[in-house]
């Protein structure tokens, strides 16, 4: 057993869709959450801006001595290297590579469409580890960037009119491509997956990166010997910004409103 | 008459709607843009840190030895005080300033509607100016917080279904309000002008905080006797960001292709 928390980070919140799954399989582990607010969107960055952003970001979580860290973030999860994980010195998974496997293994046809930011579906990251994992795999990779900003202003309703009618722009291409597996590959598409799967049909199974990178550390804990023997987990919310409008926001991805205050972060006491 | 370029800066991109109307003004001029695209959205940042990014822009301008400086972006005109201003050296207004001054003219009730992102709505200072200048006017202000997202992604139509839904929903208020002058608080909102104009009614009139910023540019520096005697004036532009998505996203804003290649600036040069 190990009692010391894990660690998941993202560029903001949308991360803590990551975090509600984390809780819902592990109640009694501690989590210890960061999202770096004020220096999100991460999409415009360099790559070497990210990769510094993530070892900062890590060695945060690390000063809460944490047992093990989840990158909530699929730019991020799309940038770090081998080395990079290596040199953690602790068990590490991004959502990216989690969802990746889940879809190689959740699909019949061969076939994975992959949805997710602009930056995400540039970066090839899914169609990278997807064709590492079952070669004869074909990939089909659209952005969906309103999907974010529809999300973070609450239009999220199954039924609301603009998100349906933005979706069902974004996913046409589907209706040739014909997946019979869909990557929800952004932290916040999980909020509209009903829109999202009522417009892709019963026929096509969605992953939820979140989920996925949930059960591996599940997996990952059990295996170690590495659980947390308390019945009931605490959470913590770090952020770099503001806190004031947290609560609202962070209440519409867990689903709940906050057990506890958010604290917060200077982004100064990050840099390396 | 003199010859140095005029400095404008914003945020990220959407201040290029303020430049258009310069350049459209003052053929004659030598323009300056730059847009801190690296740090982008300032929305979510302190007080403290936005008057620091301020003079960071501005020194970077002033290094360019221009003559007037125009902050293109409300969250910014929102917040630099007089004592700010006044230790610039040099002639300098925001677009919040410029527009609550026309809107004050404009309107023949005294009400004056505003619509902006939430950090602008929430400062107040579109109130605060109008209030200054005009005791008896009355101020009806909405955050429409999806209309960047939709601008920046090309829904900008004038019978974009998405839109225009997004912006009757948004515009509802006003329906009791009744203002008969509305201010565009945010420079993406130019581009949806028809959108907007077509919901609030032919009653409404329109006010573009860039093109009052270039009226009050060409005015001071006509009644200064600082203008360009030059016939074509060039434009340079720079952003702090990566550039390769600029060309695309800066033609929406400037309705053409680009006279020339964007510049890179490094954030880490900027810092005081």
């Amino acid at each position: 057993m190990d009692n010391r928390p894990i660690g998941i980070f993202d560029s903001g919140l949308g991360g803590l869709t990551a975090l509600k799954e984390l809780r819902s399989l592990m109640p009694g582990e501690d989590l210890v959450y960061f999202g770096d607010t004020g220096r999100v969107p991460y999409g415009a960055r360099s790559v070497e801006t990210l990769r510094r952003f993530a070892m900062e970001n890590i060695r945060f979580l690390k000063s809460h001595n944490v047992k093990m860290i989840v990158a909530a973030c699929g730019t991020i999860s799309s940038i770090m290297t081998d080395e990079m994980e290596q040199a953690l010195d602790l068990p590490f998974t991004g959502v990216v590579k989690a969802a990746a496997k889940a879809a190689c293994r959740a699909t019949k046809t061969g076939r994975i469409g992959v949805i997710g930011t602009s930056a995400t579906v540039q970066s090839g990251s899914y169609a990278r580890i997807i064709g590492a994992e079952r070669a004869d795999a074909q990939v089909f990779a659209h952005p969906c960037p309103l999907f974010v900003p529809l999300v973070e202003n609450g239009y999220i309703d199954r039924d609301n009119e603009v998100t349906n009618l933005v979706a069902k722009d974004y996913l046409t291409p589907f209706e040739e491509e014909q997946p019979d597996t869909l990557i929800l590959g952004c932290t916040h598409y999980p909020l509209i997956a009903p829109t999202i799967g009522k417009i892709m049909g019963d026929g096509v199974t969605l992953i939820d990166p979140g989920r996925e990178a949930a059960r591996f550390v599940k997996e990952y804990l059990a295996a170690h010997q590495m659980e947390n023997e308390n019945k009931q987990g605490s959470t913590r919310y770090f952020v770099s910004a503001d806190t004031q409008d947290f609560d609202a926001i962070a209440a519409r991805f867990l689903g709940h409103r906050l057990e506890r205050e958010v604290e917060h972060v200077e982004v100064d006491s990050l840099t390396l």
